[in-house]
C-alpha cells in the first residue's frame, strides 16, 4: 500500500494558502502542486479558456503525477472549469466553492451572506448559486486590485487597507440596497487569506468571515482522511510536497513562502504546451 | 496600387493608446490590432514564454491580415521580444523603447532620467540599456498596481494618485541615492498615459513626462509616412481599423475606447492555439 498523492491545482499560487491548510491537516498524505502561471489571471479569461486551461493542468497531475485525489485550489476554475476537469480525469475533484458556501451557512445567522472574489468568478455567479442552494442570500462583489497589492507584497500597508474599506462600503450599500442584513464575509479568492487581519478589520462587528481556503481543506479531510490515514501508517511526519509551475519559477519560490507559510524549496518548471 | 496595412500588437488592450496616436498621425493608413487578451499579461511571464506568444502574433498580423509593417505596442513583448519578432516575419518591425528612449535624449538636460514600467519591462533593464545608448542615465522602477488601477477604471482616483505618490517617491530616493538629478519621466507602459494627469501632477516642478506611446507613434509616422501618403491619395478620411483578440472580446469592446479615444466597434475572436 502507497500513500495517496492529492493533486493542488491553481491558475498561480495564491492556492497554496489551500495547500497549507491541507498539510496541516493532513500530513501524512503526499502532495503534487501545479499553478499554471504561464497562463495566469484565469479571473479575466472566458470560461471557454479556463476550461481548457484547467483540464489540461488537471491531467497533468493525475497521468504525470498519479494524483487519486484532486483539489482545485482556485476560485475562478471551481466557478468556471469544475465540470470540465471532472470530464477530464477519472479521479475524485472538489472545487473551493461548495465547501465555502456550507462553512457560510454554518456560520450566519440572519441567511444573508457577502462574497468578495475576482472579476471571473463574480460574473460566473458560482458562489451565488451555492449559497442560494443552501437557502442563503449572497450579494457578491469583484475587488480586482486585491490580488495585485498582495503579489506587490502591500498586505498590511495603509492602501491597502483603503482599499478593502471601499470595496466592502460599495459591497454593504449594495446589500442594503437590496433589504438585506449581512453577518458574515465569504473571502472567495486565495489570495485573500493574506489580508485577513485587515478585511477583519474593516468588517463591521459581528460580522463573520469565512476563508474558502480553509473550508475547502476541511472539506477534503472529510473526503480522504479515512484513506490517507489508513495507508499512510508509519509514513514520515515531513510531508511530501512537490512544486510545478508552467512559467515564473523565480516568482513562485519567492513569493509562495508568503502563501505556504513556509519555504516551497524547488518548483519544477513544465511545460503545458500553450 | 493599395493602401497599406499597419499591424499594431499588445498583450493586452493598453496599445490602443499608440494606435490612437498613430491614427491621429497616418489617418489614411489601414490598421490591423491584436490584442494577446488570452495571454495576458505578458508582465510577469519569462523572456521564453513572452517571444513565442509574440511572435504567434506577429505572424497572425502578417499573414492572415497582410500587414506591411509591425508596431509592437506593448513596452514588455518590445523589451523581451522584438528580436524574436523580427526574426519571425518578413516586415519592418518598430518596438516603444528605442522611440521613448530618443524622446527622453531630446526632453532631458541634465541626462538623467526616471523610467516606470511593468515588472518584466523593469527586470530586462530594455530602457536602462536605450538611454545608456544615447548618453543618458535613467533608474527604473516597476510599479505593478498601475495597470490594475487603470482596468478597474480609477484614473482619476485619489487612492490611485496616493499609489503614483508612493512609487515616485520611491524612484526619487533610489535616484538621489545614486547622485542623479532627473528631469524627465519616460512612461514605460501603454496603460500609463490614462494616468498622465495624476502623473503630471505628483512630479517636480520642471520634470517633463514622456509618453512612449505617442514616441512610437511619431516614429513610426517617420519610417512609415511616406509611403503611405504616396499610396492613399483618395482614400477615405474614415480610417479603416480592425481590431483582433485571443480573448475576453466583451472586455476589450467595453474598456479598450478609454484607451482608443473612441468607440473600438466590433472586436473579432481569434485563436492562436494557446
Amino acid at each position: 500500500m502507497t500513500t495517496p498523492t492529492i493533486g493542488v491545482f491553481d491558475s498561480g499560487f495564491g492556492g497554496l494558502t489551500v495547500l497549507r491548510s491541507l498539510i496541516e491537516r493532513l500530513p501524512h498524505a503526499r502532495f503534487a502542486f501545479l499553478g499554471d502561471t504561464a497562463r495566469l489571471p484565469y479571473g479575466s479569461k472566458s470560461r471557454r479558456t479556463i476550461a481548457r486551461y484547467a483540464a489540461e493542468s488537471a491531467q497533468f497531475l493525475v497521468r504525470e503525477q498519479g494524483a487519486e485525489f484532486l483539489v482545485i485550489a482556485c476560485n475562478t476554475a471551481s466557478a468556471l472549469a469544475l465540470d470540465a476537469i471532472q470530464d477530464a480525469v477519472p479521479v475524485p475533484v472538489l472545487g473551493v466553492i461548495e465547501p465555502g458556501a456550507s462553512a457560510a451557512r454554518k456560520a450566519s445567522t440572519t441567511g444573508d451572506v457577502l462574497v468578495i472574489a475576482t472579476e471571473a468568478t463574480v460574473r460566473s455567479h458560482a458562489y451565488a448559486a451555492a449559497c442560494q442552494a443552501r437557502g442563503l442570500r449572497a450579494i457578491e462583489k469583484a475587488c480586482p486590485l486585491l490580488v495585485p497589492l498582495v503579489e506587490e507584497g502591500w498586505t498590511d500597508h495603509p492602501v491597502t487597507a483603503e482599499i478593502i474599506d471601499i470595496y466592502l462600503a460599495e459591497l454593504r450599500s449594495e446589500a442594503t440596497a437590496h433589504g438585506l442584513r449581512p453577518d458574515t464575509l465569504v473571502l472567495g479568492c486565495t489570495h485573500y487569506p493574506l489580508l485577513r487581519p485587515l478585511i477583519e478589520h474593516a468588517v463591521r462587528p459581528g460580522v463573520k468571515v469565512i476563508d474558502s481556503a480553509e473550508a475547502a481543506a476541511q472539506a477534503a479531510v472529510e473526503l480522504f482522511n479515512g484513506r490517507v490515514a489508513a495507508t499512510a501508517t508509519g509514513a514520515s511526519a515531513e510531508t511530501e510536497v512537490r512544486c510545478f509551475a508552467t512559467d515564473s519559477v523565480e516568482k513562485f519560490e519567492r513569493l509562495g513562502s508568503h502563501f505556504l507559510g513556509r519555504p516551497v524549496g524547488h518548483v519544477e518548471l513544465i511545460d503545458l504546451g500553450g
